[in-house]
């Protein structure tokens, strides 16, 4: 459910190198195929079999693309096509179990069954180092299949080349169009062992013409290939140990580029050191959180938070400081910052962000670079959506960039010059052909007859502007700021009395006839339904419950949400949630929630946060396999999860005050960006002991449930007395 | 017949702006289409309509690719189908008239009548130059055309993608396969005006999937499209005087490439600065040439002869030294040394690069170094075969570009490393897996039942082999001289006694048994019969003149080439040749034979050299519309032609020697490389006259018809007596 892989990374790696267990396509006949979305990350557990190793995937996503350059080592006969699930007899795909198979940090293990080969797989940032250790020494292969990619389908590659350099070295291209619609993914590879003989599949009904290569015999040993559809096979003789390693390194720039890569991090074959390269610095990640608790659950459960939270956005750079852009071109950074890709912004500005302002200050610094110059290269003049690997791909709504940039601002992140990031934020918010923005600027609310999902954009735009307007106000642009504070306001433009909904309107400023609070196929909403969404007003809660009838109210409607019984038939069709995620309508495995529960806190039940925070943190994030109730979402869920147990969270990111709730360990240090240290004391810590009876910092009493980012980051202690009984 | 074009370019010009008159599928359903041979060069003359003008186009080859970023300014309603011929209402093609047409160096100028628009072209090295004067003010539309394409194919672009920048910028590529597998066409396009509304055609169902873009209306404003086959659509508000100007310049290596070059080249908007500067450059090349004729179509048909040989190879390479390699990478030129493309070795080693010797010394070497690099970056590590933009074509057969080499160190072109030079061949000769290059080692020929088309390869390979030992021979290295000019002499292994040709041989030793020498369709040949390419040892004319039976017997067979009466059936299904290019069996408009005449003057018969040489230049070269009796192929119709018009011609390349012929021309002075000039006075000239009575050089007469580069590149007087009457 997690859509997580298991596969070898480092930190913010550029390689995420794992088992593909299934890559059925996206689409039959251009029909989209509903059961292509769990192989979100490649990887099932319940697969009997593995097609390959490849070496890009997201985490945690709910669409994918990646999955480049699939490695399948394989014995005996030439087999070039992958096969069908679950069968590995029709292809060179095998079966595992997972008794072989070891995952832990930069480093995964697994037996292939029908080859009688065991794979282990470590990384560096840029390069996959493969080892292969063959049952026989004279029958080793490896598959190199530049067709197999995840959410493929027909047509989904446009081109792909192999060009082999010399009798150890591969060169060659993936390029495709898809999520990216214009991706292009250059490899280098070498063995350890000189190749004996290799070849190609079969390409004469490849989709590409082949010119005047007819006078060669291009199916063995010709040095150069290149079609839509290209696998290749590699023989050799294997040394005494029967071991075959190899080294895949990835460029988004050129083949060249690849290589290079590959020198400077990888031009040895000692596997365990690059492991242990790779292991130290999961460390030193996981490392910045030293937590205490006596339930090894929840040990395994935070750190595994803290893996996830470190496996995007990543690197997408070589190291000659090289990178495609957003517009396709060759840029380099002359600042010794870093560019990165894979922004779901629309889940990782919540938590994920602010999280990395606590404790990775220089990584979000050139992230946010990263979208600065994404809004340089943008054709639209907008900051990114959703974007990866040199591609937008607009995938949800909003325009949360500047949520990561407000907040970056107001918890004092250095090295960004915030009045070009200004600019970058004011002109994605006037792109007035962008999702109904147009629409929305002139009549203070997207028209649902204009553009769908109305409400939702509505709201979030509403939230956006709260962040560009405080962004301004702090630059003293006071212009910029009374505009986009009025902006700030459109979510009353969407609130109906009659029903206490906010509810689409049309463009004649009616609401929309059919109305089901509870349904999330109803008109106006993205990804909730108009229960959740109508809570998203994470700039103006107090206004929001006056609007909604004052604190009692509010709290009564606040709590019916977990406690009220659902009717099956709001659970068809629904991505990305399991009934298991479910508390009441509440749904912890989509985002636009994730602050709701922190809400009690505001209309005086900070119980009710404390209560469901704890019952949150308890069933929806399991210590075992699959044990996420929902896409870890590129880390937003994991960090929604490190904030909640170690007690507070960022409400509304851009202002920079955390909203406390009940922390789950009983002891942490945290190793802040600031180099400050920040502990949690827990006394009285249990598992029915979710309330709060007491919370200081320094010794000083925490006043209204909120502590501000001013004050964590200089580090000191965070001090909690716990309870069985709720404190009001 | 020539496939030439009639648009606008500078000598060796990146840009080939010129009008397509049609581009039919090259295949239909995948199997090729033979209607679309007469298109290599995008135009015919007798066609109707115009479908737009395209910047790239090939001069004279007998396969094609390219016609790349086609333009067509239309007026009023915008239609994105280019319209089938010679229909123009089915789409946005024009209906044009010759009277309204003007050809000449650097300007094309056509009005397309259903649209009532004047179109202008001229060029820079890398920018094509569009200057449309529209009828009406508020009804200027134009089409950027990137499905369009010289040879296009359903499949054929592997994607396009076109942004705009701002209201008068456009940027983008055309990426396709096919002749060349991998190849990718920058572009940077800006306006005189601004746009005023601009859109795509439909590409819903454009075989690329477009991901979350349905988020926009992408059909009208949007600034950025991606997909396989895209059209555009701009409208603009025109001055008072009704004028639309758009440049277009391009780059192999990315869009950025292409700004700089239009930055670097044509900043301005001045089109007769643009004529003009490109007139000077044709002035400089044509007027090398300082000819004399009373017969006016000598001189139009010499000029245009001079014109066509300026045609390429063509620059390939950005103003800032960068350019695309071979490997796909970005290279750069450091030694100032420009980079070129578009190398058709099998027709341009014979004459056009002996000429360039002659008169464009600094282009050849620069010539020679592109082909070193080529072979640097080639996966085959082989020097070009037939090879444009980035890609290797493997067209025909031979490495001629060994001879090219070796030609210039025969004469003198300094500034290559001609050590390298000679690895460099050595290494593409000794390709065991090109095109029976292997058998042909161990052979010593090629056998049919391997490799197709094996007597052409066995003597092509022979005197391309005979071509390196003279250059071993020269740079010391002894054991290459003796293992290439013992392959030199594989000639002899193919030579059948029996019928006194040479014929092809089974791997087994036998010659093959269906025999018919005249036929062009007997195995064992490559456009031409048995009889032509039996006289194909241009290194061994005495030895093959033993072979064959002595001067007295081979003088006999030589003429009867010339005077046997063909039947018909050898005529069908031929490409490349005309009946009327036709003497006999000499077929002059494919190259094989272009040295045939000349070997006249090894077997006592100067007088049969002199007459047939007359001949062809009388009867195959004439000064109308489609006056080649073949295709240019790439200018060495051409350069035969000048050398043939001039008296003398390179029979065998890599000696320094030429050959004499007959004059065509009166008077001729031609500025040398060297800075000298070579004066060439034809006394007693007229059309009878074609017979050589004395020829002298600075006074001395030449013996044995046969003149040294060495000589002639120091300047000096050539003068020929000629005579009515045979003088043997």
């Amino acid at each position: 459910m997690g859509h997580t892989f298991p596969g070898a990374t480092v930190p913010f790696g550029m390689v995420q190198l794992s088992p593909d267990t299934d890559t059925i396509p996206y689409a039959v006949d251009g029909k989209y195929n509903p059961d292509v979305y769990k192989y979100c990350a490649g990887y099932q557990y319940e697969d009997p079999t593995i097609v390959g190793f490849s070496h890009t995937h997201f985490s945690g996503t709910g669409h994918s693309d990646l999955g480049d350059i699939l490695i399948a080592p394989t014995s005996g006969k030439i087999q070039l096509n992958p096969g069908t699930a679950p069968h590995p007899e029709t292809g060179f795909r095998s079966k595992y179990s997972h008794s072989t198979e070891m995952a832990s940090p930069n480093y995964y293990r697994v037996t292939l069954e029908d080859h009688n080969i065991m794979a282990e797989l470590t990384t560096t940032t840029r390069v996959g180092i493969h080892k292969y250790t063959y049952s026989e020494q004279d029958s080793a292969n490896i598959i190199l299949d530049l067709v197999s990619g995840i959410y493929n389908y027909d047509g989904k590659n446009v081109n792909t080349y192999v060009r082999i350099v010399d009798s150890v070295t591969i060169i060659g291209y993936r390029q495709t169009n898809g999520w990216a619609r214009n991706r292009t993914v250059y490899f280098a590879i070498k063995f350890s062992e000189p190749i004996r003989n290799y070849g190609y599949n079969d390409f004469q009904n490849n989709k590409v013409y082949r010119g005047f290569w007819r006078k060669f015999n291009l199916k063995e040993n010709f040095p150069e290939m290149s079609a839509s559809q290209l696998r290749a096979y590699f023989q050799f003789d294997l040394p005494e140990n029967n071991e075959l390693m190899m080294k895949v390194a990835l460029s988004s720039v050129s083949m060249e580029g690849a290589l290079n890569n590959m020198d400077y991090e990888a031009s040895g074959w000692n596997f365990d050191k690059y492991l242990r390269d790779g292991r130290a610095q999961w460390d030193r990640e996981l490392l910045k959180y030293k937590i205490q608790s006596s339930n090894e659950d929840i040990l395994k459960t935070f750190y595994t938070a803290v893996y996830h939270t470190c496996l995007g956005p990543t690197v997408y750079q070589d190291i000659s400081g090289k990178y495609r852009g957003l517009d396709l071109e060759i840029h380099e950074s002359f600042d010794g910052s870093t560019n990165y890709t894979t922004f779901s912004l629309w889940d990782t500005y919540r938590a994920l962000h602010p999280l990395f302002n606590l404790t990775q200050h220089d990584r979000n610094r050139d992230m946010i670079i990263s979208m600065l110059n994404h809004q340089e290269q943008s054709a639209e003049h907008m900051l990114p959506i959703w974007s990866h690997h040199a591609n937008e791909n607009w995938c949800m709504i909003g325009y949360h960039a500047v949520s990561v940039i407000a907040d970056a601002y107001a918890k004092g992140i250095d090295g960004i010059d915030y009045k070009k990031a200004l600019n970058a934020c004011v002109t994605t918010a006037r792109t007035r052909y962008f999702e109904g923005l147009g629409d929305y600027m002139n009549l203070g609310y997207v028209p649902e007859d204009k553009s769908g999902s109305s409400v939702s954009k509505t709201l979030e735009y509403a939230y956006d502007d709260w962040c560009i307007a405080q962004l301004a106000l702090k630059l003293g642009e006071t212009a910029i700021y009374k505009e986009f504070s009025e902006r700030a306001l459109s979510y009353k433009n969407v609130y109906d009395k009659s029903t206490g909904f906010m509810r689409a309107k049309t463009s004649k400023g009616e609401f929309i006839k059919e109305f089901d609070p509870l349904s999330t196929h109803q008109a106006g909403y993205i990804e909730g339904n108009a229960w959740n969404y109508s809570l998203y007003v994470p700039h103006h809660i107090d206004s929001l419950v006056k609007l909604m009838g004052g604190q009692k109210k509010f709290a009564q409607h606040l709590d019916s949400l977990f406690t009220m019984q659902l009717a099956d038939k709001y659970f068809e069709h629904t991505e990305d949630i399991t009934r298991e995620g479910i508390m009441g309508s509440y749904v912890h495995g989509n985002e636009p929630s994730h602050h709701v529960i922190y809400m009690f806190n505001k209309v005086g039940r900070p119980d009710l946060t404390q209560k469901y925070i704890r019952q949150v943190l308890n069933t929806k994030y399991l210590a075992k396999n699959d044990g996420l109730s929902g896409n870890d979402d590129c880390g937003q869920m994991s960090a929604w999860y490190i904030f909640s147990a170690l007690g507070f969270y960022p409400v509304c990111p851009g202002s920079d005050t955390y909203s406390i709730g009940s922390p789950l360990i009983e002891n942490a240090t945290i190793q802040l960006a600031s180099g400050a240290n920040l502990l949690i004391n827990v006394k009285n810590q249990g598992e029915k002991n979710c309330y709060v009876k007491s919370v200081t910092f320094n010794g000083k009493k925490i006043k209204n449930w909120e502590i501000s980012h001013s004050e964590i980051i200089k580090g000191g202690i965070l001090e909690f007395v716990m309870s069985s009984k709720p404190i009001r």
